[in-house]
């Protein structure tokens, strides 16, 4: 018994170590931004990997192992080198990149790291200093279809695939989209039109549409700190964390999903749940007939001339992790960024209608976004897993928990895409820095 | 208490199953050889990974499901789709393909299938029975340089990886004699010289080049009918295998292998033993710095110009299976076979030292090899983890246990290459009519 109650302690203790980091979540309320305002962060120069020495040798040194199986690949500074390497820590489902050559990536490069701005404390800064501050492991930024910035940090290489977290639901919300306009998914149609299994969930009554803007109410708490919050049980489901020997829960995602419960009311207001996006990716998957691998692989992978392969991180049965698994190269996220600026064109042909596209922009509700109460992102909108700024720049973006970033600025005809391993599992940490630098860029690449 | 016997005899139950189908292994002796010849395998149309719909549908039927966690990928048939499917059901890692294009693999499509051959049991067959009866996945056929065979079967693509299991320590053995050429590894050094860590193990007084050529006395059993056998703490190490809740053996490569101890003496006769092409792998990557997956992206990968990224299966710190554990595509491995052929050349450049593929085409000693009893393959030699057979024609080949092959004819300027799903565990098991149809094409071909 004691030891029974030690195990579990040790589990519970794990989970929680684990909390801030898990590839989950993205909700930025007021109260939690100022808590993050009064957390002092590491300097990041301390937490180069490469410094760091993680995972060299043969074998490497015991205190520098980084390995699924005990949680350490989600404890910061070891997310700098295990976001980078997700497919040594797991198993992974294949975006193959086709067997065409790359498309050309053309260059320009400009020296912009002394491009100014005033911080969020009144204080000055240049871009270098926002991507030291936001644990930056990777940029690269396009002016007019060139090249114009790319740097690669710690053990980050352009052929080195990192963790896109919720960047991922984009790929999905996108895919969902171009089906829409394509009349192979119908956003008006009852989800259990296509997911029979979902009939006695939160899904029950609602409508596809409600899942691709996140306008549902289910009961799916993201609170760490509560250890029957269902994100532990669908981390669990899915392999993103080690269960204990006696665990009798879901074990796939398919098992998580068909026991969610409603709470409240849909379609009342916006509410960020990583769960609606496997929801989507299962319509998705059963609307086509493709896994989602294949399916991003043949509609948009090997259209846009990838230079690499990308990759999802899957349960035990095979199924990609839909709400933030996917893994991708820098050079080609900066392609798909830019086949979204350009409306669905890239690499000489259309790769996507441009109806889907122009559907994302134009963004979801003001109203019921304002609900969630997001402090760093006031005015935006969410539709079809992308988030709208309603600015004068018309950006849109795709957002990863630890500031990986699609940002597509059409009015100043810039694409910033960004991979980041910040200590905090919160987009708010470093919006307030992230925004005001790639407004600075805009302003500047305009002049 | 008896809930403890029931999960070590469940667990026991499980290992027996799969023994016949693990990641190793290659021994035929007659005795064995005369037991494969009764028995009765399925016929291999009805075990087509399409016909029998494995991991079809989201979800797939909980029948069809495959997954690593309870050793069904290692049951036939399903190993038909498992092995093409590795990085779906455990950590992997990359070989990068490289940012150039794709090499030429020039066409000249033949009609091969009629070549007739009489089989060892002196019936009449031709080449599309052997590729029939021997179960096999895929299969191209070279010919002074162009693509004259390709076929892929069942759930096979040609931008799909199949695990070579044995024919990956042909790799590993590969980089070895170019280093051994190059100056950089010294095969006449003791193994100690490179991994002092190994001193108290069977590899304490052995020489580089014993490891190379594996005629190494090292107590390490593959008996799968026997629960205390070497082989499955080396399978529990590298993640091959579930472990119980209670295992306290190793739990990498690195641990199992400064645990193997002497038997017998080294240099007296070749002795067939995965744990030797791991004892190379560390040699080699501890002589070079570099992994193994980088070292054959670096040296062999990208300047071949392949389609694709191969990859490893690692166990849970990252460390590559180099004794069986490398999974790449067809044509891929028709380019590195082709490049064997030519002394090292491909692609328009000379990619490895000719010196060293010499060093592999002279082979080993025959009077050690013959010690070792292989009923099927009389007459060989082993040399840098290559199969020699000192025949007419001058072949040589990379075996894999399972039926995956690179068999090279210098004389009749074809190369083949193989993978297969055979029900039974042991090149015997196909040898007899797999080189009947070789040798029927090569000298087809030649005419």
């Amino acid at each position: 018994m004691p030891k029974q109650n030690h195990q579990r302690q040790t589990f519970f203790a794990a989970r929680l170590k684990i909390a801030l980091y898990i590839i989950l979540g993205g909700l930025m309320t007021t109260a939690i931004s100022a808590a993050i305002a009064q957390t002092v962060l590491p300097d990041p120069a301390s937490t180069d990997p490469k410094t760091l020495g993680w995972m060299q040798g043969f074998p490497p040194a015991p205190d520098k192992v980084i390995q699924s199986g005990n949680g350490s690949n989600y404890q910061f500074p070891r997310t700098r080198w295990s976001f980078s390497h997700g497919r040594e820590l797991g198993p992974t489902s294949n975006v193959w990149h086709g067997s065409l050559p790359a498309s050309a990536l053309p260059q320009a490069p400009a020296d912009l790291d002394g491009i100014r701005f005033i911080d969020d404390k009144g204080a000055n800064a240049n871009w270098a200093d926002m991507l030291n501050r936001t644990y930056t492991d990777s940029v690269l930024v396009m002016h007019k279809g060139k090249v114009v910035y790319e740097k690669y940090f710690g053990i980050s290489k352009p052929q080195l695939p990192h963790i896109a977290m919720s960047v991922t639901k984009s790929f999905v919300g996108t895919l969902a989209a171009t089906m829409a306009v394509e009349g192979t998914l119908d956003p008006a149609a009852q989800v259990i039109t296509y997911l029979p299994e979902l009939k006695d969930t939160a899904y029950g009554d609602a409508t596809v549409r409600q899942v691709m803007d996140m306008t549902i109410g289910v009961q799916y708490s993201e609170n760490y700190a509560d250890p029957k919050a269902e994100v532990w049980d669908y981390a669990r489901s899915g392999g993103l964390l080690p269960v204990a020997p006696a665990y009798e829960g879901p074990k796939t995602f398919y098992d998580f999903l068909v026991k969610l419960k409603k709470e409240g009311h849909h379609d009342e207001a916006f509410a960020y749940k990583t769960v609606n996006a496997e929801v989507l990716a299962w319509i998705v998957k059963r609307a086509s007939g493709k896994s989602l691998s294949d399916l991003l692989s043949e509609r948009i992978w090997q259209k846009l001339g990838v230079e690499n392969d990308a990759y999802f991180a899957v349960d035990s049965i095979g199924t990609e992790q839909g709400g933030g698994g996917l893994n991708l190269t820098l050079r080609d996220m900066a392609r798909f960024g830019e086949m979204m600026r350009l409306g669905g064109k890239f690499n000489g042909q259309q790769i996507l209608p441009k109806a889907a596209i122009e559907d994302i922009r134009k963004g979801g509700d003001k109203a019921k976004f304002a609900k969630a109460g997001y402090a760093t992102i006031p005015g935006y909108s969410y539709r079809n897993m992308w988030w709208i700024a309603h600015n004068s720049h018309n950006t849109f973006e795709a957002r990863g928990i630890h500031g990986q970033r699609i940002y597509i600025d059409p009015v100043a005809e810039m694409v910033i895409v960004k991979f980041s391993s910040h200590p905090i599992a919160a987009n708010g940490a470093s919006d307030p820095i992230t925004y005001r630098a790639f407004q600075a860029l805009a302003n500047h690449l305009m002049k």
